[in-house]
């Protein structure tokens, strides 16, 4: 859509000029690592979508900006510290922060980034500056949270599919709801409003990990994506599909399961896990779920008193978004 | 001082009652740490001072209580922290987070604290909480500022004492500062008076820093207040006497200075840095420099416009503490 580009350089402007501000900045090793984690890229949903939902009320987009650079300023910092987390080496196939400086530089600036997350909500008047902060807080702490039990649920056995559901709200949806309220409290929409787009926000959210999932196992061009081809299988990782699969099987398909886990040889691995998941249906059921939350977000949407034109734009967006993935 | 006694108790039951509170939180691996760090005792300085800053200006000491919170959750979220940066296996004398669970639960849990901090400012009112939140987002960015000054310092052959007492400034100073001025924002008291408290407690907690410098190298009983008599000598820490020290020395004395830093046998570090120490004058110097911090911090305290006798109060509190580390 032309007015999201417009949008989106208008807010890659903005940044610019943050990230410009921080040269300037001292000590270097603090700052330099802020600028190359913002520097990285990226599709700048959150800050779009906070753009967007302000548009959504008919304020002028620059209103949002601060907002939308305090969601892009708090994702950098969960970047920062989740690589850590993950002893990821890389990030859109450049070095993380932690080994292009050390853990060390990594857990600081992480640190002093989420602080100018807060910061940036500054320039708002003190009204809407609380209602920014409040929510900001609670979703930032339920990204930990989200984190968390993202961590634990790698050295459980089991994991009940309702608690995977839970996890990937917290540590993914919750940014996506946060970022288009706090749009829409910028724009002094109504409490009803605002809680239709967080909800919005919240189910797009959820729809776009489980169909992360699904490329992760399906897709057949997913080197494309960035993705290696049943990179969650290899690493075990307790996706919808494999906890789908663990709650669904037989004894036998259990067995097997567990035994596929334990392989070395990725593409017997692969192989025999795909099976299991065809066997099961699952490729249908992770899609069920997936639009079924699709549909949840759009019904919130559909309530929003706003523009049909502008709304339909809105859905227009999401819908790409989703479908980029599959 | 009786009442002083009152407030901490007040303050103690006010962290009691929120440490219960996280015994229901969920993810446990995330909110027991928290739990853990906020249990381990500590003077409790920073959040005392918020409260006698507000009663400074004769308001019930109860509404600085979230005040007082915030400025101890984010303590406590610095020393989940920087026991991780400096690698320390004990805190208190009881396991470190990052050694009681690991390294990942010790960044997560430290994140989360730090948001909960902001967090407990939100009891106050928008106008209020503007003020607060500001001021704490200025503080938490000087304190990483100084961390990471402090880190780099570790690496660097020659460093200031001017620049070392900017990095104190930041590190130690300005969050005893920003509580007193939290406690005087909640207050309600003016601007003029709210800036001489922020003055009163950064110079104090300048002079604090140097008076741990003197009795690091010189308190005959150093044991007795839990640190290895000398220990800042034997692991090069670039403290005001050290950095002094290169400053004035001649070619042959930091040529000694050199050779001793590279001494393994510690019992000849310690005693030929002291004799360095010693021929520099540098127990006076150090001594002085605290002093004319203290003086400032008097100074700023006695030009608040405030009840004489509680500014008494806050001063022979102030120079107790001082006091009790030489």
């Amino acid at each position: 859509m032309k007015e999201y580009k417009a949008f989106l350089q208008l807010f890659s402007d903005h940044l610019e000029k943050y990230i410009s501000g921080l040269a300037q900045k001292s000590p270097k090793e603090l700052y330099d690592p802020e600028g190359y984690i913002l520097s990285l890229g990226g599709k700048r949903i959150r800050p779009l979508l906070a753009v967007i939902a302000s548009d959504l009320f008919d304020r002028a987009p620059g209103e949002a900006l601060d907002t939308a650079l305090a969601v892009e300023l708090f994702h950098n910092f969960s970047l920062v510290h989740d690589d850590i987390l993950d002893a990821a080496p890389l990030r859109r196939n450049k070095a993380t922060v932690h080994v292009k400086w050390n853990t060390n530089i990594a857990i600081l600036s992480g640190d002093v980034i989420l602080v100018k997350a807060f910061q940036a909500l500054e320039s708002y008047e003190p009204a809407a500056f609380k209602k920014l902060g409040t929510l900001f807080n609670k979703t930032a702490i339920e990204v930990c949270e989200g984190q968390q039990l993202d961590m634990s649920f790698e050295t459980m056995d089991f994991v009940p599919v309702q608690a995977y559901l839970h996890m990937i709200t917290l540590k993914t949806a919750v940014l996506l709801g946060c970022s288009l309220k706090m749009g829409a409290i910028t724009a002094g929409a109504s409490e009803e409003n605002q809680e239709h787009l967080y909800e919005f926000g919240k189910h797009l959210g959820i729809s776009f990990q489980l169909l992360d999932d699904l490329l992760d196992a399906f897709a057949e061009d997913a080197e494309k994506f960035g993705k290696q081809p049943g990179g969650d299988i290899i690493a075990n990782k307790k996706t919808f599909l494999l906890l789908k699969a663990m709650e669904l099987a037989n004894a036998d398909q259990l067995e097997e399961i567990k035994t596929l886990m334990g392989l070395s040889d990725t593409a017997k691995k692969v192989k025999g896990m795909l099976s299991i998941y065809s066997q099961l249906n699952l490729k249908e059921l992770c899609q069920q779920e997936a639009d079924k939350h699709t549909q949840i977000a759009i019904d919130s949407l559909n309530k929003t008193k706003a523009s049909s034109a502008k709304k339909e734009n809105l859905k227009q967006f999401a819908l790409e978004l989703l479908n980029r993935q599959i």
